[in-house]
């Protein structure tokens, strides 16, 4: 009631679905102005998706990077959080359908990311389990953990071998996290545990079809990579295809060559697709999408002739300066939805925005302890000066939300004792049962 | 070869099966002796069953209590750990049945515990959750946020009212520190978190069939841990025995009165019966058992006639000098695995030992922030110093493992913000698929 304007007119509705980077950045950005917001997700809490490999290696436990959304937006009177899941946009009636009910929009903003994508191949899911959820990362941590159980009691050595294999499939970041991380375990954290097995025996592979690690990035960090990598014990395959995973044998190609590698874990890191909501947009809304699945987005971040459908973070592909869309990282994603908050709040008030432009702060991967490549674009830095950067930055988005200050602790912790506490191996089904067996015999037979 | 009598002599072989308090203290005391060990445990960590109650009300992570037993034991050249599960004991050929092997004995060490019991209801498992695992805790605390996020989203007032309902059965230590916590989440840390529901208007009660809680404790105890509960708002229903639990009704008699009470949360801390070790023990070595399953034990922890088996901790039933088997807490399974290993040691030197004696240091129980029961036998304490002493007990012991510095600083974190950063809704089947669904219809039908 206190600005006359308002008494007749009901506030302005955003709705928000997918509480990643992109929709709490704009969640938060919009919770200070005159509009109703809603943000839907699938899940509770929001997720610090870039330090998920630690969990999946034993660093960190899943709430250290996990963030309650309720607690994080609990200041904003005008924001609603709601447990949900989008199965229909109606951009007539201007409504997002739920399975449990519809909202009402004024302005919706799409966030809901990409999930694995194994190329056609989707049998691989289960023989080589991909890094998007917590349950993903907590299923990699039980097969890592796994195997070296497995192969303390394993007599026969050919089995034993193929126990203390690891192939990474992917040589972006998160397959170079994941390496790095790998042999850190098995060459320092684990060495005194075992009596009858050497872990510093075991074998980390890394896999990449392209001719080097981290293609986005400069060549010149991607040599350093691949020289850490190296150093500490993580054998690098580019130009490598790979064919088939079955029974535990990874089949790869290298140039005319066929190879076969007997391995218990495999892990993917390899590809992405567009989530489902990408094919709604196109089907309801005349949203045209990439071979990918994602959104191609106007330059103000709606989707052609909804000026209202925004669709930010990786679903969105925005056709940068040079062409090419920008890439699927959380830096992208949290400008666009500022972006988006900014451009909602000038409309409201009958403003115009200039169209979306990234500013690019540079890119960061962590290789292990001591190493990473950080690429600012004007200067590039590598090895333990790189790591303090990137343990910075981590740290530093981390307690944005949701003062971490655990993760600080518990990692200078490990750095010091390099020791990893969450090491425990869970699941609902009984591991015993599944002890023994290889994870493709069991859970599907893969058909390629 | 250093000792001549060694030549000739294999050395003496000691299995001990399960990693809890009673196993890791006697592998602990066995560790600087010149015997081969064998502790084999279902799970790869030591759990510290005591704060389980945190992990189920999003105040710890898994691993915060949890401890790599190959990391805890890993200084102790002479012990192997082994990830197995028993599947029978051979006392005549002193062997060790495992589901993928077998281990010889020179002295075995069964320390296998405790699970829930539903006394002969045993459908109640499903709609009653028990908390003894890891995955326990975590169905416990996905149960107990999902309530929450149901209520936001409920219009029908009685069915909100349902889902604001939290029926913790039980007033031991458990469901006194349980109800605690749901108090404290429902009262402090969510009551700004949710814009359609008033989370202080959430109901926990907590159900004990005898005519106080706390039974094994002073009286005066009891009182001032029901004063201390009410005050922060947990209704306390004492002399109520629970006869139905089905629908999300849970019926209760008092007297001759029948309640019912509509609840879509029921957590059960009722009771225990022994782990299925006891029975083998009594088909194959004709030990004697107590009608709750647990192993009586002769004066040095042995089993009747097998003087080289012993049985410690929970599943023991030894009858201290009042008659009353001592009770199933960490302190006892540790003196108890401590007697053993120097019994095991005296022997080997041709020596014996007095029979084993329980020195009781007190008992514990924490109700909330600030309070809790503390009785040392000569002197009681209640309140915030008793508080102080239990977090001071927690933490000595936890930190022993393996520091878990992160517990205190996560701690101090909780007590200073009252937040509790753990509450993710996780699990392996969709939670989505199971919301709005009552945990009883959607699991199990329960006859009764």
């Amino acid at each position: 009631m206190r600005d006359a304007t308002d008494v007749n007119k009901p506030p302005h509705q955003v709705v928000i679905v997918g509480g990643g980077f992109g929709g709490l950045y704009a969640a938060k950005a919009l919770g200070r102005i005159g509009v109703q917001v809603t943000l839907v997700d699938k899940r509770n809490f929001h997720l610090f998706q870039p330090l998920l490999y630690q969990v999946a290696t034993g660093a960190l436990s899943p709430a250290d990077i996990s963030s309650p959304l309720r607690s994080v937006l609990s200041r904003n009177k005008n924001t609603q959080v709601l447990m949900g899941e989008v199965t229909d946009i109606d951009p007539d009636r201007q409504k997002v359908i739920l399975s449990n009910g519809e909202l009402n929009y004024d302005s919706l903003i799409v966030a809901t990311g990409v999930k694995h994508s194994y190329f056609g191949k989707d049998a691989w899911e289960t023989v080589a389990p991909g890094l998007k959820t917590v349950e993903d990362a907590l299923e990699m941590r039980r097969r890592i953990f796994m195997a070296f159980e497995a192969a303390e009691k394993e007599l026969d050595l050919e089995k034993r071998r193929a126990w203390l294999t690891f192939v990474v499939i992917g040589g972006g970041p998160t397959g170079v996290e994941l390496a790095g991380a790998i042999a850190e375990l098995a060459y320092h954290t684990l060495k005194n545990d075992f009596r009858n097995i050497d872990t510093s025996e075991a074998q980390v592979l890394l896999l990449e079809g392209l001719d080097r690690l981290l293609p986005p990035y400069d060549p010149e960090l991607s040599a350093e990579a691949e020289a850490s990598l190296t150093r500490i014990g993580v054998t690098i395959q580019t130009k490598t295809m790979v064919t088939n995973i079955e029974d535990n044998i990874v089949t790869i190609k290298q140039g005319d060559e066929i190879k076969q590698i007997a391995a218990q874990t495999v892990l993917w890191a390899a590809g992405v697709k567009a989530s489902a909501i990408g094919k709604i947009l196109a089907d309801r809304a005349g949203a045209e999408c990439d071979r990918a699945g994602r959104v191609i987005v106007e330059p103000d971040l709606s989707i052609k002739n909804n000026p209202n459908i925004f669709v930010i973070g990786d679903l969105a592909n925005f056709a940068h300066q040079n062409g090419k869309p920008l890439p699927g990282v959380a830096p992208v994603a949290m400008q666009e939805g500022q972006y988006v908050a900014a451009l909602i709040r000038q409309r409201l008030q009958g403003n115009i925005l200039p169209p979306f432009y990234y500013t690019d702060r540079g890119s960061l991967a962590v290789i292990g302890q001591n190493a990473a490549v950080v690429d600012f674009g004007f200067v590039k830095f590598k090895g333990f000066f790189a790591w303090l950067i990137w343990l910075f930055v981590h740290i530093y988005f981390l307690i944005e939300f949701d003062s971490k200050l655990v993760v600080m602790i518990q990692w200078a912790w490990n750095y010091f004792t390099r020791k990893r506490g969450a090491r425990l191996i869970t699941g609902e089904e009984s591991f015993l049962e599944s002890y023994g067996k290889t994870p493709s015999k069991q859970e599907a037979k893969v058909n390629v």
